[in-house]
């Protein structure tokens, strides 16, 4: 199995990085404006994204399989692009003196394509758009991302 | 073995992209400005990173593995951090449409620890320093780069 892993350090303090990975609101701050959901244990939540003039591109929707307070939030992607089914997606947090560290994995990939590359390289950009609402209230969530190629 | 793994367009023609990575002037202008040493096959490079103030913070030396015109830089570490020495970086290059896609992976990592993590997340920032730098003249090489955590 591949993984995709990150590594950001965050300057605040370790609640409000959860806050912004296990609500709803949080997420829409930064991967994309079109979340909804219910991010409770066992509840789904759909990801959708489009162009900056409203045209869909895609979606994904994951399952929440654990919440655990300012630790862990883990999904498993149930629908979307057939390489990200059953995929998981894990935010680890842990501290290191004034910065919360967020250890990210998307994990279980069966290949290592090139659409893999491409979203590892997208989840940097995302992960730094965290860091970015955690640390200055602003992040780059969809469909303001960070452009990294001819896929977006 | 670990791979990190990344893909990004740059929308020029690859031979200008080539020359970025394959050139001493080249890699300073989106990794890091101290880039010294012979870009051939067999030659080394030597990488070194230190502070906006000038403080060394550390350093790699590559040796040059493969130079393919338009194709591919192939690079392994010979000296550094013990967790990248003997593995591999390489750059394969290809196009679609407009852009020239550069397929980046840093290969044979023996584990997935934490500075895994790190190195994954600052090397999209580098390819996305390194796609600046062609499109626009003006890249993101430390001591300049994107700080992603408390480690820079």
């Amino acid at each position: 199995m591949i993984d995709i892993i990150h590594r950001v350090g965050i300057k605040a303090p370790i609640a409000k990085v959860y806050a912004a990975l296990s609500t709803i609101e949080g997420v829409a701050g930064w991967w994309t404006k079109e979340t909804t959901g219910v991010s409770k244990p066992g509840g789904n939540i759909e990801f959708s994204f489009s162009t900056p003039s409203g045209e869909r591109i895609g979606g994904f929707t994951m399952q929440v399989m654990a919440l655990d307070r300012n630790k862990e939030v883990h999904w498993r992607c149930t629908s979307g692009p057939e390489e990200w089914i059953g995929t998981d997606v894990m935010f680890k947090l842990s501290q290191d003196g004034d910065y919360t560290i967020v250890h990210f994995g998307h994990r279980n990939w069966r290949e290592a394509g090139e659409f893999t590359e491409h979203c590892s390289t997208k989840w940097a950009t995302f992960m730094l758009s965290l860091k970015d609402l955690v640390e200055t209230g602003q992040g780059k969530p969809a469909p303001n991302d960070v452009k990294v190629s001819n896929w977006h």
